[in-house]
């Protein structure tokens, strides 16, 4: 009933009832696989364009998605948020305290921001917040940014679900460059330097494009970038060199990732970036990889949710509990291992045997 | 036939036996479990005590393991260390760096460290590193020191397989007090101040110590610490106000971490950690915790075991992939939802029917 209630609110666009699917789906409340798979009939028609913007925190990144959501809007776009902070189990509020500076945005009823909570969310963070973007996108929103705070392998995971990637540094991220591996730079569509009129600022660009090949450097020419294993970025030009305001396609057709200079706060450069969303977005579709990362992500989606779906089947439909509570003490006093025990269960949950309920 | 040449070499106690049976684990390679489940036959003889130490990056605390080694060195204890960065993907040889400063004790040979490798794991993180330990420990070193960077779920995750997680934090820790929300403080079970040399130190300390509940506070009044679900810290005293030096063990019987300042660079305050660490263990000891944690610990890493080898065996051992590709169109032009789908296989599989090679 609530899920028929909520289905027939998102028919009408009522901005209430996305907020109640997108809690249904952040709970995995009963229901919420329907109000999804509905909303997955309603995708990939062209009109939404995702990009997922990262970095680490302090880089600016939601005065800098405050400056391209502002940016669409003077477009007459509509721009759906979600906004995920993976560290938020011990950070707390540290990002809700950004969502209240974007009052600026968050009152225009063409705009729609959601923070995540993640406390206790334990893996399948990246899957969740794509299902959150899918509903913004099945909505209606022709612009939906993923927002994420970090630069782990969880936050690299959340920003990728989108068509684009961006990653926002500033000249003083982390360690500076020293930390920065090549390779392990290879992991946006575009990067963009924010605060680039600090002191520094130039330095630390042209040292990210002698990361990523752009540009000839001396410091670091005995690390060889790895190319990408997902061919999502165009690895490293066959020509290492070339000016960084040269075309962000490479003449093997190929895209480089453009490094961006900003300063969100003053919106220069924001123009420079929606260009660059733009050119990518173009790259995207003429060289076949949209529809290509398209169905790469519906795959790895599917695999996502089936194994959702079958650790919840292991936990509630099966013995398994009764079996690891009647093996507990042979496990404690070592004479079965948990490797032993699992063995054991898994042939039965195969089998459809005692372990099924 | 490695593994047995493993299990031989791991009976002699070489190191280089012990470093390949870890290197076996972290990759996953054939005959991994079949070693781990060896060691799990070895362990819980209560000679081997396990720390967990993380913290936010800069908060010293490779420095400060360096000094527990030494401290532990000097009463003729064994230790082994592994060491594991969750945002390597992005920072790289940060950690590294850190590793190479502990040359001081990793050329003794009672002590073993391990950096590990996190690039491209995808979860399982936490349970891939208690396996490590589980080698330390039935290696035979008298401490296993679990070491990692961060303050995400992950490395709480972490952190927590160990016997008494430590958490090591700055006076200048993110943007200070306002990031720690009451509750979420409650993940340790003893709290280190490093640098407590610093301006703002004993403020600082303060403030961690009212966020606990040790201190009667007036910022924080209105914070009430919420329990934390797993009964692992005792949670906040009936009486909320007591010395910071008092007895750890409340009225109530539970454990109350302790706020303790350190200076790992020159030693200062180390001493008192090493005898917090031993008050805890003590204090396990004699609650009946520790056999209560080890058998909590069990079930949930046999609960892993058997989701990674289901996980496994999904991929590997069932017709998903071609189950997936064959329903691939279906799924770009919206005719099917990976919720269908993934539906679909589930059934299959739980039948025992055509999924199943």
């Amino acid at each position: 009933v609530t899920t028929d209630r909520i289905l027939e609110g998102l028919a009408r666009r009522e901005p209430a009832a996305l907020a109640r699917a997108i809690s249904l789906v952040e709970n995995q409340s009963d229901g919420f696989e329907q109000v999804l798979s509905h909303a997955h009939g309603l995708l990939g028609r062209g009109g939404t364009r995702r990009v997922g913007i990262t970095g680490p925190p302090g880089a600016g990144k939601s005065t800098l998605t405050e400056a391209l959501i502002q940016r669409f809007r003077a477009q007459r776009l509509s721009v759906g948020v979600v906004a995920v902070d993976p560290t938020s189990p011990f950070t707390g509020g540290a990002l809700l305290g950004d969502r209240i500076r974007m009052e600026s945005v968050s009152l225009d009823p063409g705009v729609f921001i959601r923070s995540m909570a993640t406390r206790g969310a334990q893996g399948g963070l990246a899957t969740t917040t794509e299902e959150i973007a899918d509903l913004l996108e099945a909505f209606g929103f022709e612009r939906v940014l993923v927002e994420t705070v970090g630069v782990g392998q969880t936050e690299l995971d959340i920003a990728r679900t989108a068509e684009t990637t961006v990653l926002v540094l500033v000249p003083e991220s982390g360690d500076g460059i020293q930390t920065l591996k090549a390779g392990i730079m290879e992991i946006a569509d575009l990067y963009v330097v924010n605060k680039s009129d600090r002191p520094g600022a130039d330095k630390f660009r042209q040292e990210v494009e002698v990361m990523l090949g752009i540009r000839r450097g001396n410091a670091f020419r005995h690390m060889a970038p790895h190319n990408p294993s997902d061919g999502r970025t165009g690895g490293r030009a066959d020509s290492a060199s070339r000016l960084s305001d040269g075309p962000p396609v490479q003449p093997s057709g190929r895209w480089q990732p453009p490094v961006l200079g900003t300063v969100a706060t003053t919106g220069v450069g924001v123009d420079e970036l929606t260009a660059a969303l733009d050119r990518h977005y173009a790259y995207l579709q003429a060289s076949g990889m949209m529809a290509e990362g398209r169905r790469r992500r519906l795959a790895a989606r599917t695999r996502a949710v089936l194994e959702r779906k079958l650790r919840r089947w292991l936990l509630e439909g099966t013995r398994v509990e009764e079996l690891l509570a009647s093996r507990l003490d042979e496990l404690a006093d070592g004479r079965r291992s948990p490797y032993d025990i699992a063995a054991e269960i898994l042939d039965q949950v195969k089998a459809g045997g005692s372990a099924t309920r």
